[in-house]
């Protein structure tokens, strides 16, 4: 494989800018300032920190970012106004991104303005952010939709009043790379950014077409955050250059789930489950071919090895499982069907798969016990739970159970119903073994209040790990039963 | 702009198939033939209903569809096995989709086999096929890392043999749009297909490469679901046929976010906030100029209309709304601020997103009735609410309430704890105003019991919508308190 471009490529992140702006995204200075951080620390040359016009607490992020003593660049959306570039410059960030309606549609439909009036602003503003020291990157909005030969008669000007790069803006995502061909070669008087966004799911081709003719820089979000559908994921384009162009970037790939994880934990946008690279599905397996391939080579269903982006493989169970990954968790388990059992245990867990359930460890377990016909008679069996809660209630719960025979019965509280009832199982087979919670998660629950409630928790026993699922219109129920699941399992596993 | 492609593109979905095995989906018969139904309605011209060898359900399902009468050719999915063919005959197919590893990595590494035994295999299952009546799509897996000379002559052969089309599987996502056009053209001896996955973020740039040089079937499924990272999504391709490319694709596009809805509620696998096209966020507009700019033409920041594929516009408030959207919105909802006081509003609504949270109507509400001065009384206010449940108690709830100055307490059983407390507040009102729940949603829970829970309700009363929230590490305390506090406004209303 031959390098595709000549000179490394930089990458500007407009995460805690255009990424921002995802509706319903908000993030505070301090969270603002953790992902700076954490984008400064895997390499990226130029970190939009925000618009300084937009609020108070916008401009104590862009400052905090500023001040903190990162390699990056730090730089300020500002549009072409002397207020919004002294607001940038009293900041103390390094550059401003401007942008600058350049479509005829955005010049009047937007603006109310002429093309002589958004000229002579933009020279205005450059000239202007040069005297207060800034450097200037300067962005023409909707650029795909706008007369080519005004926006390179004007990104010419705005070079030789001192601009110090271009940018090439799709704004609303209606590029496709073999327009891009078209486009760019003739706009590269100063060092080219492209700023693409998704909405017809072109983004990343149109950010390599750039790339290809004359761009050197790619505007990226983590996780492709961003207005609408979004911009441009700077994981797809680093992974791409790496992998797919041999590209080295210089970026840290091995931090770059982490740093999608603490992206998509502060913006509460979940990782999409079959993202590219990040998606919580990018490196698991189910199918019988699949998982049998990659337990005999990974590299014939996996393009790239998931260390490589700082994560882990992981192969799961359903109805298109076949006996092989079957084979390898029974055999982790400390199972050892005979062939017969096996074609038996992976019958019945297609049958599970068939009825459209998820399967977890805890469902293969029994399984296996039943074809093994190993010991069926549950360890713990639970004979009664009790939860109050309320304004005035510290949120309390009780449960009776048959432990190896024995009835026990614990309390606690908690900080909410579902708390106190995990916290009173687990004190009452304190006793026999220490429970740990490991993980807790409930799908989102959409629709009404009687929705059925899916809780998957992950409990763990010294060293033994157990995932176990219930599924119930009621929350507290639903994780009474998960975790009953999952200890009964633990606890019979020695 | 010129159409790109000379012919009518055909759509083969494999949503029921590979989309299927997404790790941790399964569907059951029914909800199959719901999708496929809902997949022939469009317009698609195949679909792949699943591959009979996986499990009965599987065999059932894809009989259910074979025999539903539907327009489109039905296809399954199988292997160069006897065993295979004889299963997806029996099934009542029109067609089955034959694929056959052609990379060395994947005869060695994955069947253990040579070139040469694959060969054999691979045309005799051919042969049998057409002797069972089955129209033969040949597929060659893995075929972007298989020797091309060899492929090249596979397929010949295969064609000689009796396949009526031939596919080319980038079965781990390593094609670029440049060796696409590398690859592809010496292959077309026969209608071809191009089936590709998003490891890398390609999927979609590649399909229309293919498409461009000589394939005239776009593999595809719903959402882009499918192994790891998924394959092409089916929205993508035809709205960038519509959009970008010029040409029209015979899909019925008004239908596809519904189709999208329902696929991802019966995978299970939500959409993702800012997924092209379907994404909640693909027509939501937050930020100030770009909400400006749509009020005044749509166009500015929307590619397409939300319309054409089945969809509305929404513009939602937070920390980036500008002074046209907050006042659109208040106006909305009877408030008249002159300019003083909207500037005064957007700059709380701005602080409140500062401090990272979501807007809804009910903060809106708040802030602008302390602005403009308006009542500022609560109508309602939360005395107490106590909740019991367990396992032998059917939920039950009481809450007492302060209304118009009214002490009054209500009551209720419920499927859960949730829903006894919802139902007890709405018993508490009834006399006074008869509101419902028109949505409950919880954002996905993860991490641990003491997380904090976002609770978002709609609730309506006559005509009148609002959204409000509640958030606490207690899921029935969120749900109160959103509750209360969206039936605070409603009644503050008349």
């Amino acid at each position: 494989m031959i390098a595709l471009f000549s000179e490394k490529i930089r990458f500007f992140d407009t995460t805690l800018r255009d990424g921002e702006q995802t509706p319903g995204v908000s993030l505070t200075p301090a969270e603002k300032l953790e992902i700076a951080t954490a984008l400064n620390r895997i390499g990226i040359d130029v970190i939009e920190a925000g618009s300084a016009a937009a609020s108070e607490g916008e401009r104590e992020a862009i400052r905090l970012i500023a001040d903190a003593g990162l390699h990056a660049e730090c730089c300020c959306y500002v549009r072409a106004l002397a207020h919004d570039i002294d607001l940038a410059a009293d900041c103390g960030v390094d550059s401003v991104h401007m942008v600058i309606p350049v479509s005829d549609l955005h010049i009047a439909k937007k603006l109310g303005k002429t093309r002589e009036k958004v000229w002579e602003m933009a020279l205005e503003a450059v000239v202007y952010a040069k005297e207060r020291g800034l450097v200037v990157e300067f962005s023409g909005e909707d650029a795909s939709r706008a007369d080519q030969a005004f926006l390179g008669s004007l990104f010419a000007a705005a070079v030789e009043h001192g601009a110090d790069r271009l940018c090439f803006c799709d704004t609303v995502g209606l590029l496709t790379p073999e327009r891009v061909a078209g486009v760019l070669p003739p706009l590269c008087g100063a060092p080219l950014s492209i700023h693409c966004h998704d909405d017809l799911g072109f983004a990343l081709a149109n950010t390599f077409a750039a790339l290809k003719h004359g761009a050197t820089c790619a505007h990226v979000t983590v996780n492709g955050l961003g207005e609408r559908a979004g911009n441009t994921p700077l994981e797809e384009v680093v992974m791409a250059c790496e992998v797919l162009y041999g590209t080295p970037t210089g970026i840290e790939t091995t931090q770059l789930y982490h740093l999608s994880s603490l992206v998509s934990r502060l913006t509460r946008v979940e990782l999409p489950t079959n993202k590219a690279i990040v998606g919580a599905m990018a490196f698991t397996h189910e199918s019988g071919i699949h998982a049998h391939g990659v337990l005999r080579d990974s590299s014939t269903y996996e393009p790239i090895k998931p260390e490589i982006v700082g994560r882990k493989r992981r192969i799961i169970l359903g109805k298109h499982s076949g006996s092989a990954s079957v084979l390898a968790a029974l055999n982790e388990m400390g199972y050892e069907p005979d062939p017969a059992q096996l074609r038996e245990i992976v019958g019945r867990i297609k049958e599970l798969g068939d009825e459209g359930k998820r399967i977890t460890d805890a469902d293969v377990m029994a399984i296996a016990e039943t074809v093994l016909s190993l010991a069926t008679e549950p360890v713990l069996d639970l004979r009664q739970f009790t939860v109050v809660s309320g304004s005035n209630a510290i949120p309390t719960a009780s449960v009776t159970l048959q432990v190896y025979g024995n009835e026990v019965t614990g309390a606690s509280t908690g900080t909410g119903p579902v708390d106190a009832a995990i916290k009173a199982l687990q004190n009452s087979v304190a006793a026999v073994a220490d429970i740990r919670l490991e993980d807790y998660h409930v799908d989102a629950i959409t629709g009404g209040t009687e929705a059925m409630v899916d809780v998957l928790v992950k409990l763990r026993r010294d060293g033994d790990v157990i995932t176990s699922r219930g599924a119930r219109t009621d929350i507290i129920t639903a994780s009474v039963e998960a975790v009953i699941n999952g200890m009964n399992r633990l606890l019979r596993s020695r």
